[in-house]
Formats: structure tokens, C-alpha cells, sequence
């Protein structure tokens, strides 16, 4: 008797093979096996997405596996850490059990995997009876004791940031139909995050970690874990052309609103000249936003004129 | 201002960082770091799990995500390795959002990680529109080249498996109400199967696998990947009393239904008598079930009368 793998999943495993890379013994075994590097320690995140609360069911197939990918590339970022492959688990429902969307899924993320040097090391596939759920656990590696954390900004180190902050939760807006978009660009950046995997930071920065719960938020960890106070002078928070355009009303949304996917840095005074040269190199833009202080838990926004800013639920006003 | 984490997923936190262990960092950060010791690889296995697909709305809360743990342990014994951690992403729909059930879940995985010697290193938890979704990636360690793979099998090595055959895909029978169930032991080992983790086979076993597909399924695997034959006599297969109790009606439940989670095994001859001494330290009952042979691609069960039998789907038959 010749026996034969159950043909519905067959087709998956074609396609998802091809993803597959090494440490991931041609997805034949029940594991994947990751050799040690000298000198090195692995990262390790997990982020999952579902249909309807993360991403659109109209959204573009190709973009839904890049952007958990990006997701996840992000937090690595944010360690510092360079991508080494990760294992991916599907649950699909009926309608996405076909040919033509698996192959557009794995497209994108194929894609994605030449740009960023990740490979599939496993997984699982499995039916779902209502959304696609979808979840990848990242890993990475860092030269040990290099990983970047959010429990060593110091009081005086400067606060940093790259590239421009709130497109991600605008485009999203956009997407909804709640705010005209400029040619596509913020929606682009809501679709599909570009994490910053090129700057390592680790040894550098005293603090990092990537934006992915808004700026207002992703602040507050650092100044928790770190046990220091934090200043943003809002006027210095760069910002996309088409977030300027739509003007100080949705300034709430760029701070607080999330899936921005840049790097937050503390980074001590005597190391920034060193942090401006390799961002350059790098060719990512990083701009100095404020500076942690000693009033621990305290983090203040404040406007042109010097004045605090409250973020509130409802909006944000003077305190 | 004062920034607090959004309270809807304070409490989550509050339970998972209960599970937390060493390389979580306490989930501060937006990752693990696991340092590797010298000579030992890690190896990394996935799985999901969806309501209403892999398990039952009404089962036990606290054997959900222990179900889960076991699986993703199955597949590292499977590897012959030695559980270290996961990372976990949950996927919750509103009904589950309380501290009621998330405590429940927890401490049925706390029992577990405490009896299997496992941590909580990070995930991600999200909101779901419908079905409770729960995925796992487990990580684990062996000495470098000690890993089992299903590609090492020779002809003349026997054919080995831990434990009963059949069981857990029974009591997704009896918990369906199509089979009565022998003081609800079908059921149990169908909610929490035993993985095989205190049985390392590296080293001693050619191949090796977890049952979880079914037996004669799991071992086409082997076949398939070590391009190799099998025979396999079907009385020498171990049954439980539960599961003969239900007589030979089921016995293409018991070989095709997967849920076992034992252990698939090819032993040389040479190695038999130490891996007999082995599993007897361990106190797992390991069985000869048959042999490989050279006709590749070829898995031949017998019957007593040492006829071949056909596994159809609808049924199986005497070829």
C-alpha cells in the first residue's frame, strides 16, 4: 500500500516548501533545528494577527503574511537583533483553502523573505470556521549581552526616533474612509510597516524597543521598566509630509494611535555622534525628540509654547 | 502625566508573567533571549489549535492550553529533545476576555509547566471576532547531531512505538457520544495525551517521530522520508483495555485517528536491548510492531493470518 499525505493539505505544503529554508530540514520533521552561533544569543517574539480586528478582509492577500512579518522583524529591530527565520501557524477558513490565495499569500511573503534574508523553519496549517488567524514567532540574534532592552535609559540620555511617527494609525483612517490620503502614502505605511532592521543599535542606545502601540504608549514602557521620567517636545516629532497636511487635528492619532513599526531610542550624550553616523549610514532618518529626566514615571509632552500636553481618551488638551 | 498600559490587557499580563521563566525577561521587552550551551542545538516546533476544530467549547478550560503544550512537547520528544520554553500567542473572543477563565487556563498550564519543566519566554495576545485561537512555538535543546529525523531509517531496523495505539482517537469518539468510554479513560487521554519526554532516543533510535496523524500515516513518513518499506504485524500493535474493550470495529480508528501522541521509533537490532533498558528506566512500555524493508515506499500491515490489509477510507479490507 502506498500511502499518501491527506490531499487537502498537500497543496499547502507545496507552497509553504518553497519558503523553507536552512535549519528547517526541508519541513520533514517535526521541528526545526537551529545551530548556536560563538559569541551569540537568539531573540525570540511572537506576534499574531486576525482577520477583521488587524487587518481588512479586502486588504491585498500579498500584504497580510508581509506585514505580520514586518510586525515581527520590528521587535527584532528593536532588540537590536539581525533576523535569522522563523516558524509560522495558519488556521484558514474555508474560502482561503484554495490554490490561488495561498499562492498570492506566499508571494508577498516571499517577497519579503529575499528583502529582509529570513527563511520558514515550520509551522502548522490548519482549518478554522470562521477568520484566518494568523501567528509567527521570530527569531534572531544578538552578540550576547548586546540585546537592546527597555530597563537601561538613564536620566539625561537623549530620546530618539526614526523616520516619521503616526502614518501607520492615519493609513489606517484612510483606509476607513475617515481622512483623504495623498497618493496612496499612508495607507502604504499602514499596509506594509518597513521595520528597521538595518540599524543595530545594541551597545549604542542605552534604551530600545520599536513603536507599535503609538509613541505616548511605547514611552511609557521605557520610562516604567526604566525608572526614569521622559520629555518630548511635540514640535520636534517628525512627521510625513501627508500627516502635515492634515493638519494638528489628527496629532492625536500619530501619537497615540500605533503601528508606526520606527525604532524609539534612548541613547546617552556621548554616544550620539556615533548613533547620527551609523543611522546614516544606514540611511535612516533619526531625530532627537527629548531627553529622560530623573522624575521617574513622568513623561511630559509639551507644545510650541513650553506647555504640557494631556492626551486624554477623547482628545488632548492642556493641563 | 502618568502613562498606564490599556487596561483591558493589564490582567492578561498579570497571569502570563506568572508563567514567566528564565529568558522572558520578565515580558518586559519585545522578546526573549536564550543563551545556547556549548554543544547542544535548539530545536523549534509550532503548532495551533482552533475552537471547535481541535478542541470542544465545552471542554475543560484548564486542559486547553495544557492540550496545546503537550502536543508541541510530543513533537520535540519526537525529536529526541529536551523541552526549554515557549512562546504562546492567544487569540480571545469577548466571552473568554475575564480573569475567571484566564485564570483557569493558566493554572492548568502552570500544573504542566511545572511537571514538564517548561516557561512562558513571550507571545502575544489579541482580540478574536469568533472562535478562541491559541498557537504555540516550542523550543527545546539536544546535542548537536542527537536530533531524530524520519530520514534515517534502514532496512532490517525494527519498528518500535511507546505506549497504546488508538486511544486518543477514541476518545474524540466517546466525547462525540458514538462510543461509551471505560471510566472516562478515552476521554482523558484524548484531552491531556502523556508525551514521551522522559524518553530521549538520540543516539539509539535510526528515526523517530510523535504520533499525531495516525499511526499508519505517521509512519508512511517515515517510509516517505527514509526511502525504505515497512511491515507492520497489527496484533503485536498495543491497544489499551479501553480500547480492545471497543473490539475490532474500531480498529481503523485506533491506527488511522491520530491524537496518540507516543512515540513512532526505528531501532537497529544492535541497539534494541539498549533502548529495552532505556524505557524501562523511564518507565515507559515500548512495543515491536514490525520491521523495515527494502521495498521502498511500501507500508504493509498484516492481520494474524499474515494477509495484507487496506486502509480506505471508508473502511479497510483485505487487498
Amino acid at each position: 500500500m502506498q500511502l499518501k499525505r491527506a490531499p487537502e493539505f498537500a497543496f499547502i505544503h507545496h507552497y509553504l516548501k518553497k519558503l523553507s529554508g536552512p535549519g528547517s530540514l526541508n519541513l520533514t520533521d517535526d521541528a526545526a533545528l537551529l545551530e548556536p552561533e560563538p559569541g551569540m544569543e537568539f531573540v525570540l517574539t511572537a506576534d499574531s494577527m486576525v482577520e477583521g480586528v488587524h487587518f481588512l478582509p479586502n486588504d491585498p492577500v500579498d500584504t497580510i503574511g508581509r506585514k505580520l512579518m514586518r510586525c515581527n522583524l520590528s521587535d527584532l529591530a528593536g532588540m537590536g537583533a539581525i533576523p535569522v527565520g522563523y516558524l509560522m501557524t495558519l488556521s484558514l477558513p474555508r474560502d482561503k483553502f484554495d490554490e490561488n490565495w495561498l499562492s498570492l499569500f506566499c508571494q508577498g511573503i516571499s517577497e519579503d523573505q529575499k528583502k529582509f534574508n529570513v527563511f520558514l523553519l515550520g509551522g502548522d496549517t490548519t482549518r478554522s470556521n470562521h477568520d484566518l488567524v494568523l501567528s509567527m514567532t521570530m527569531i534572531g540574534k544578538v552578540k550576547q549581552g548586546q540585546a537592546l532592552r527597555r530597563n537601561k535609559a538613564k536620566s539625561g540620555d537623549g530620546i530618539w526616533v526614526t523616520g516619521t511617527i503616526g502614518d501607520g494609525a492615519l493609513g489606517l483612517l484612510t483606509l476607513q474612509g475617515k481622512v483623504t490620503d495623498h497618493k496612496g502614502y499612508l495607507a502604504e505605511r499602514y499596509r506594509l510597516p518597513k521595520p528597521r532592521v538595518n540599524l543595530l543599535m545594541g551597545g549604542i542606545a542605552s534604551a530600545g524597543m520599536d513603536i507599535s502601540d503609538g509613541l505616548v504608549q511605547d514611552l511609557g514602557h521605557i520610562v516604567r521598566e526604566s525608572q526614569i521620567g521622559a520629555v518630548v517636545e511635540i514640535s520636534k516629532i517628525p512627521c510625513s509630509e501627508a500627516a502635515l497636511k492634515l493638519g494638528d487635528a489628527y496629532l492625536l492619532n500619530c501619537l497615540t494611535g500605533g503601528d508606526d513599526y520606527e525604532l524609539l531610542l534612548t541613547i546617552p550624550p556621548d554616544q550620539e555622534g556615533l548613533a547620527i553616523k551609523k543611522a546614516e549610514a544606514a540611511g535612516v532618518p533619526l531625530t532627537k525628540i527629548g531627553y529622560c529626566t530623573n522624575q521617574i514615571g513622568e513623561t511630559c509632552f509639551l507644545d510650541d509654547q513650553g506647555q504640557e500636553i494631556n492626551f486624554q481618551k477623547s482628545g488632548w488638551s492642556h493641563i
